[in-house]
């Protein structure tokens, strides 16, 4: 017959393959600074383990305990698992990992060091996986990198050289916006569109898979006229945080909040009237409004508690003062303090500024305000481009620190952009003094929420988002020169993704429509 | 300021709401056969707990206390966790759920009982919700619908009765196609599209909250010269299945294998050549040859080690028989036999059923069949409707069994069906004799996958699948006579999914589109 006998209760392995011509076959994404190729494949022991002698950290909150066990369910649920009719040699039996992490703590900060060096040499006996990091968030890494260099043995049985590989000290950061409702449950207003917690997970845990960080931006900061809400919700949105920023430490992957103001932020009102300029004119936040700086500061005072990282991001994109001069109110106040509608504009981002940096934040605005007033915004500013490309060239002449996001490539939301604009999209294009380049911090892909919601978020996302890691993770000399060379390779990641339950869109359209036909992942 | 202190480590309870004008603030979905609204607002307790004194089933495999788990998962994982300031008084405090099965066993099969009562009642110290249950799996049915009735407390503090529901003995089957490979890993190879494992049970864990069941047709059969397959690989894939059922066993969902022949089978020629009329003519099977019949028992006889449920669906869709005569090996054994094309096929659909009867099943055949030589069929087969309305009524009254999913009304990938159109489906239109409506056994919505794979699968199922669901779940009085009247009810049971970080689509659109721009998704 087809099938025999079900052989329940024998040994069963994994099997670890190696690609035999790297680097062709090493699908890796993103690749590492540093790839070596062996020749052998590696079977993973049925009692697979972590060992961490010599480790300096000691993993006392269990990240690194998690990390191993979250390992072992995505290659066992990814139908990796095979029955082994016979006995392996001990020669091929890979028994677990080896983590050295070199140093205790394990503060997750802008900046902290994510490399890592991860050896799978067939020697010793038993045989064991090498990881050395400098810190668990570089182990984390290797953990994932390791985890896409195990899968079923379909084609060979052939042993290949098993391969060894490091991640270098560079990185670049990156980070995806997402729109959250600050307090979930509202029926009515949520910001753009609901994303659930169970959802916001999901994506935490693909964006590990490519070795991102999340930005949570605009906020719907809500009160309790327009839902019913009272005191006790904004503790649940708290709890919500919390958990959310948990869960997504815990991976490795950093929480960055924006808060847009003046502009972006009209939902404030619907709590807060008084940040109205008018009830007929909403936007921006009333600038004339003592109320408004009070307001801005408590937000971030309660940020400060929940997100430790280096950076806020406060906005000031897409600021249309006109309302200002519109009310009669702000006018005066604006003739009295000698200012029209740009100086005051100035007024209110400079202002939010030093009220962040009193909170011990550095923050990032949106381009604009580099536009309008860059030789008047704090130097620890970091400007976030959007409006297109050019911008960080003239960003880190002025001296200042940039993120790049330029729209007509690095917009998730864009549905006509393709894989491999994202692909091509270079953060340093034209910027070629070292210190210069150095000020360029990272880049970031956006998925602005007007058409996503939990039903369509994760297609968005992915595969373009796992475009632009490979840009932003790889030493530029080891990029593809034409995208078209990484399709395989990328294509092999998003059959991964699809593997591990996550809804990536086929490769072959621009954006995230349906499959044309019947067909293999790896072919679409 | 806006948020107060963060106050962990207080007594933090869950809010158990129900609506207080029923039936149009329950929103449970689908709609059990009666409801009895309270007027109180139950809290859930901190530890609260599960407790099965008085059962009949004793729970040695877990499958309840899983149950029980899974419930707590969802409702806390969903937002729902507030942060209590006070004490809750005793008398509006939910400790647990005492849950009463009557019979011992856990086989889950055709015509279980899957009834059950569930009464929260605001009484005894402490209150515990009560369930009554035939069987374990009436039970899982009751902490699902335990499930939709938690929310977190929004618009109000006002205690509300507490309610009482019931689900009565009647219910009709349902299961959703879904396009599998045999043989996962293969890269080139598979049934339409690859769905993984991790995909699947999401959708298993999503069925489970609409009270679905599954069927998995349209199985590749492959062998090893296409991709490199050796007989471990079917071992994997048994071990593949094996899971897959468990764990939709585990959830109370029944797995159907469909096996179609003669059509829909192309591909097991391309592991047994010889199954192929010729290699330029592909398909029917070839009806002509020994070893097409011997493949097909072998396959029949494995499946009924794997697949308890009392069906086995053979197809009998779409034969187009020319092969057969182009073929003159084939053409010379049809005229040697006095078969012509058409008794041919008769031929093979009743010599498959014989094989499939002899395993143990009873079959489940295309409507093709019916309408060719229904008076040949076996007494016990189920005719399973497709091609447009009104089958069902010549089946019954044929005296045979119909399952209806005509394609008008009922296919997931007719993406301009609205989900409207799928409530008002009534597999027993002009059907009104009680034995003849009997006859009737069930309906199913089809997912055939063609434009289907990983990244789709879950807003093309969602929220049309559900409306369906509770078409063949409540009673029929108790249905809306317009769809539009349970608008806001299904839209609950949208968003419930979503929270829960399932990907269903909008209600506002026909088929799986993404949302037309910002908004709730209680609106869209």
């Amino acid at each position: 017959m087809i099938w025999h006998a079900i052989c329940l209760g024998l040994l069963f392995q994994l099997i670890l393959v190696f690609g035999s011509n790297y680097p062709k076959n090493v699908n890796i994404w993103p690749m590492p600074e540093s790839v070596e190729l062996g020749n052998k494949t590696l079977f993973i022991s049925k009692d697979f383990n972590l060992k961490t002698d010599a480790s300096k950290y000691k993993d006392h909150s269990g990240i690194l305990k998690d990390g191993f066990t979250r390992l072992l369910d995505v290659i066992t649920s990814n139908n990796v698992i095979e029955y082994n009719f016979g006995k392996v040699d001990q020669s091929v039996l890979l028994q677990g990992i080896h983590v050295v992490i070199l140093s205790e703590g394990d503060e997750l900060q802008y900046g902290v060091d994510e490399s890592y060096k991860l050896n799978i040499y067939p020697k010793g006996n038993p045989i064991y996986a090498h990881i050395e990091a400098a810190t668990i968030y570089g182990a984390l890494h290797a953990l994932q990198t390791f985890s896409q260099l195990c899968h079923f043995n379909l084609n060979t049985r052939k042993l290949v050289r098993a391969c060894g590989m490091y991640l270098g000290g560079q990185y670049r950061s990156f980070k995806i916006c997402l729109l959250l409702p600050t307090l979930v449950g509202c029926k009515t207003y949520t910001s753009r569109h609901y994303q659930s917690l169970p959802m916001i997970k999901k994506v935490i845990d693909s964006m590990a898979y490519a070795k991102l960080i999340i930005n949570l931006s605009r906020w719907r900061y809500l009160h309790s006229q327009d839902c019913g809400m009272v005191l006790i919700q904004s503790q649940n949105a708290i709890q919500w945080l919390l958990q959310l920023k948990f869960y997504a430490q815990r991976r490795g992957i950093n929480v960055l909040a924006e808060l847009d103001v003046p502009g972006h932020a009209r939902s404030w009102g619907i709590g807060y009237p008084a940040l109205w300029p008018s009830k007929t004119c909403q936007e921006p936040l009333d600038v004339s409004n003592d109320f408004t700086f009070k307001l801005i500061n408590g937000v971030l005072s309660d940020f400060s508690k929940i997100f430790k990282y280096r950076f806020v991001h406060l906005g000031g994109d897409e600021v249309d003062t006109s309302c200002w001069n519109l009310t009669p109110r702000i006018r005066n106040w604006m003739k009295q303090k000698g200012l029209n509608e740009s100086t005051a504009y100035e007024y209110f981002v400079l202002k939010a500024q030093k009220i962040a940096l009193s909170h011990g934040y550095e923050v990032i605005n949106w381009e604009e305000t580099f536009n309008h007033f860059g030789n008047e915004l704090d130097r620890k500013t970091v400007v976030h481009n959007w409006l297109g490309g050019g911008v960080a060239e003239q960003v880190v002449k002025a001296g200042l620190r940039c993120i790049v996001s330029n729209q007509d490539k690095w917009y998730l939301d864009h549905l006509n952009t393709d894989w491999q604009t994202f692909y091509m999209n270079e953060p340093l294009e034209n910027i070629t003094k070292p210190e210069q380049q150095k000020l360029v911090i990272g880049g970031e892909v956006c998925a602005w929420a007007e058409h996503i919601d939990v039903s369509d978020i994760e297609q968005t996302i992915w595969p373009r988002a796992a475009a632009a890691a490979e840009r932003l993770w790889t030493v530029p000399d080891k990029l593809a020169k034409d995208p078209n060379d990484v399709t395989s390779r990328i294509s092999n990641f998003r059959c991964l993704l699809n593997q591990r339950g996550v809804a990536a869109a086929p490769l072959n359209l621009s954006g995230r429509g349906a499959p044309t036909g019947p067909g293999s992942c790896y072919l679409q």
